[in-house]
């Protein structure tokens, strides 16, 4: 089979996103080659911004080509996929399908040199893409192979229950999924955010509470909390929220930063709090969040940019200075 | 029934261990008498030193006397108790047995102001006391009250499996029964602690593997670990023991120290690692922990003092100090 040429958007040094043609693409016999109509702009993605790497990770598109023992997709059916790759398959991480955690992954797998979500193609073993319920559009379908997986891996993986007071800091690309999820969950879903201006939103998406924070010492909401989504892209002040979990609580931090979590050390103790590290989920759970979504109808805010390097560029300056509502989609189709 | 007097030991300010009368104490009707026998040492008693309560909070002893409706215990049996008392025995924590973590509940419950562990006598209500199995003698009961119960409870209360490679920091009296618990339990279990010093110890306890950490500043363990149970009075070097924690891990502090858990941050969330505050156990646990340690014939290694007032101080500075191996118990029949 001849060599596959395509179009990738990848990073650079100084941050300029930057056009290439990855050539001469192998298509292997379990892999299958996918027209990107649709990817999702995650806030990981800035930290890739300065690298020479295909950015995007949050792809969807139309399967174009299959390899000889492609079982599982046909050409034209739509194709999804997020931050998982293929990793070893040999450790105890990738045998109890959480090849995330694979030791011998790179972390970021799918932000490879030639294949990525900002491009207008990309070839990947048939075993790590998810097919697209009919209900979802691709659009919507995008900004859940990451973001949405991610919040939803957090509340299904760890336990969470109907029964349970679910708190949210902040309305952005993942909060808003997580009052979503969470509501249909059946929880009560008690959001934090700086001031009142998303609250009526948040209220739209199933929220049961909202309290601004803004200027807020102490935090006063009745119930204390079971679940503790931490969704903004700074760290809280921990010694507000310590005194509102509940006894054998769990904290959620969902941000992605550096530097240390630091966080009262007695009251964590004295509640048997947990504090539980949290990353995009194994494909079973990645699975149920495509099936949840679609029968309850879960559906991001978005904004969408043109899948160009003037609209990747465009997106991630907005994403950047925090002016999306709540998650930016690049859209082929658009340019 | 008329009043009952004893004595009890009880700290002061500027820490000199004071000798008191509890006059005039009544036994309720579900209530017991114990004449305490034996008491274990136990970190958090020093932190209660300066203050005017009893002090102490694992006491074993002998059944002096019941109340009208006691219905599990007789006179002349031993009972033990730990940290738990009654709280409110209404909320969600008590009405699950988890009465430890009781919003009502005085967090150092059992150091009240007429009672507690150094004492002649305690009256407490029967559902809060333990029978002590005929295999294990009072001295050795009496440091499993809080110590080894909090460690079984980490243990246990998480799920921790036969298969999980442990890991402990620090040999001491909440480490040396870390060790034995887990070996006991079929784990593999890696000890940490500052020199070789203590390795022929851990070794006979049930370490697999020792590692003297002083002056290293990177862990080569082989395997990384499931678990790992911090037992030291200071909070480890994190980013030394963050990258020998497998995916999935989970991390408990098992100490008690003021300020706050400053942990980095990236490797807690690229592995998926938990952080689990802890406390002792809820009366089901504590229940079994002693039917494992009669069972398995796990015993502490104690250090005893004669149940005075002298016997206390000693055994507090010489605990302050980090001299005792690895438990002091305080012996009434010493005095």
């Amino acid at each position: 089979m001849p060599g596959i040429d395509f179009t990738v958007y990848k990073g650079s040094e100084g941050g300029k996103v930057v056009q290439a043609t990855a050539a001469g693409q192998a298509l292997g016999p379990n892999e299958v080659l996918i027209r990107i109509t649709h990817a999702g702009l995650c806030g990981t993605d800035l930290h890739f911004r300065g690298q020479d790497m295909v950015l995007g990770h949050e792809g969807v598109g139309v399967v174009q080509q299959i390899g000889a023992q492609v079982k599982h997709f046909k050409v034209g059916e739509r194709a999804g996929w997020g931050y998982l790759h293929e990793s070893c398959m040999s450790c105890e991480s990738c045998f109890t399908g959480n090849e995330i955690l694979c030791s011998e992954r790179h972390l970021y797998g799918t932000h490879e040199h030639d294949r990525g979500a900002f491009a207008s193609h990309a070839v990947w073993n048939e075993n790590f893409l998810f097919h697209i319920p009919d209900a979802i559009s691709s659009s919507d379908a995008a900004p859940m192979m990451c973001g949405g997986a991610t919040v939803f891996n957090a509340l299904e993986k760890y336990g969470v229950r109907d029964t349970d007071r679910v708190g949210v800091i902040g309305v952005g690309g993942l909060g808003h999924f997580a009052i979503q999820i969470a509501a249909k969950m059946g929880c009560e879903v008690v959001v934090f955010s700086s001031t009142e201006s998303k609250k009526e939103e948040a209220m739209r998406l199933g929220a049961t509470e909202f309290y601004p924070t803004k200027g807020v010492q102490e935090l006063k909401i009745g119930r204390p909390l079971d679940q503790l989504l931490v969704t903004t892209s700074q760290q809280p002040d921990w010694n507000m929220y310590l005194p509102v979990m509940a006894p054998n609580s769990t904290i959620f931090p969902l941000t992605v930063s550096e530097g240390d979590l630091k966080v009262p050390y007695f009251p964590l103790l004295a509640n048997a709090i947990r504090i539980q590290g949290c990353l995009p989920p194994s494909r079973a759970i990645h699975m149920k969040l495509l099936r949840f979504a679609a029968f309850h109808k879960i559906k991001p805010v978005i904004q969408e940019f043109p899948l160009t390097r003037e609209g990747i560029e465009e997106a991630m300056d907005r994403l950047d200075k925090g002016e999306i509502k709540y998650r930016a989609v690049l859209v082929a189709d658009k340019a």
